[in-house]
C-alpha cells in the first residue's frame, strides 16, 4: 500500500471537482442553452464554489469547451480512425457519426454556441482548433497518409486540403443550414473527395 | 412626359430612404462592429426616423442582411459566372474573389455577425440561405451544368453536393480558422473538386 492511499489526496479531490464541473456544464448547456448558462448554475449543480471555477477557467466558453473535450475523452480515448485497408469505408465510418453528432441536440446546441463565442474570442478560437478540431483532422490525415502509402491515393495529394474537403462540406451544411445534413450526404462527400485524391487514371 | 414625372413620387422617395438606411448600416457595422450597432445610429446616419426602419425591417439582423445584399446588387447585378469554356478558370475566377471578400474586414465583420445571429434566429437563417448564399450557389451550379453538357463533368455528377464541395472548404477555413485562407487554397479546392467531378478515366 503506497503512502498516497493512506493520506487524503488533494490531486484526486481536484480531479473529482473538475469532472463534476464539466459534467454539470455539459448537462446545463443542453438544458438551458448557452446564453442562459451561468457560472453560478454550474457551481451549484457541481457542488463547488463559484471561485473554484473562476480559478481554473477564464470564461464560460472555456468551461464549455473543456466539457466537450471531457466527453470525447471518456467515450473515445485518443482519436484514431479505423484502418481496415478500405479507405472509403473507414472515412465513412468517421463522417457518418460526425453527422449524427452534429444533429444530436446534446452536441449541436453547445458546439454551435462555442463557435459563436469563438468568432469574437481569438483565444477560444485557437483552443477550439487546437484541442477539438485539429485532433480529429490529424487522425483523418494520418489515415489518408496510410492510404497514400498503400498507393490508394495520389503521391502528391495535399492532405491538409483533403481533410477540409471532407469536413468542410459537412460543417458548411450544418452551420449555414443550406440543406438537410444526412448520412447519405456524408457518403457522397467521401466518394467525391476520394475521386479527387486517387492516383491519375484510377476511378 | 408621363404624369409620374410631374408629381412628387413617394415610391422614389422611399427608395432613396431605403438606400440611405442600407448604406448607413453597411458603413456603421464596419465602424462600430455588429454588437454595438443600433437602429438609432443607423437612423441618425441615414437622416430618417427610427420608426421608418422599424416599419421596414423586423430586426437589426434583417437590416444588415439587406445592406449586404444591396452591395451585391450595385456591384454585380444578377449573379452569373463567366463561361469561357474553361470550367477550371471560371470557377477560380469566382472562388478567388470570394476569398478576398471573406478576408476584407468590410465584409468579414458584418458577415460573421450575421451568421452568428442566424444561429439563434431561424427566420434570418432562411433569409441568408435564400437571398445571399443560394443565388451564388445556383449561379455556380448553372456553370457546372453547362460544363456537364459540354462533357467536361461526369453525366451523373451530383451538382448540389458539388457546390458545397467548392464553397464548404472555404467557409470551413474562414469560420473555424483552421489555417490561413489564401487564393492558393481556393485554387487547390477548385482543382480537387474538378478531379472529383470529371468523367471516369479523365484527369
Amino acid at each position: 500500500m503506497s503512502s498516497s492511499e493512506r493520506t487524503p489526496d488533494p490531486t484526486r479531490r481536484s480531479e473529482r471537482s473538475r469532472r463534476s464541473i464539466l459534467s454539470a456544464a455539459f448537462e446545463l448547456v443542453s438544458e438551458v442553452g448557452y446564453g442562459k448558462l451561468t457560472i453560478e448554475a454550474i457551481a451549484a449543480r457541481a457542488g463547488v464554489g463559484k471561485q473554484t471555477i473562476y480559478r481554473w477557467w477564464p470564461s464560460k466558453g472555456a468551461v464549455v469547451l473543456d466539457a466537450f473535450l471531457a466527453r470525447g475523452e471518456s467515450e473515445q480515448g485518443e482519436i484514431r480512425l479505423p484502418d481496415t485497408g478500405d479507405i472509403e469505408a473507414d472515412l465513412k465510418a468517421v463522417l457518418r457519426p460526425t453527422v449524427e453528432e452534429l444533429k444530436d441536440p446534446r452536441y449541436d446546441v453547445p458546439f454551435r454556441a462555442l463557435l459563436i463565442e469563438a468568432q469574437t474570442d481569438p483565444t477560444l478560437t485557437a483552443q477550439i482548433v487546437e484541442r477539438l478540431l485539429e485532433p480529429q483532422m490529424e487522425a483523418t490525415r494520418e489515415r489518408l497518409r496510410s492510404a497514400r502509402r498503400a498507393g490508394q491515393l495520389a503521391g502528391d495529394a495535399d492532405l491538409d486540403v483533403a481533410v477540409e474537403l471532407l469536413f468542410g462540406p459537412l460543417y458548411h451544411r450544418w452551420l449555414l443550414r443550406t440543406a438537410p445534413l444526412t448520412e447519405r450526404y456524408a457518403d457522397t462527400v467521401v466518394e467525391l473527395a476520394l475521386r479527387a485524391l486517387r492516383p491519375a487514371g484510377r476511378d
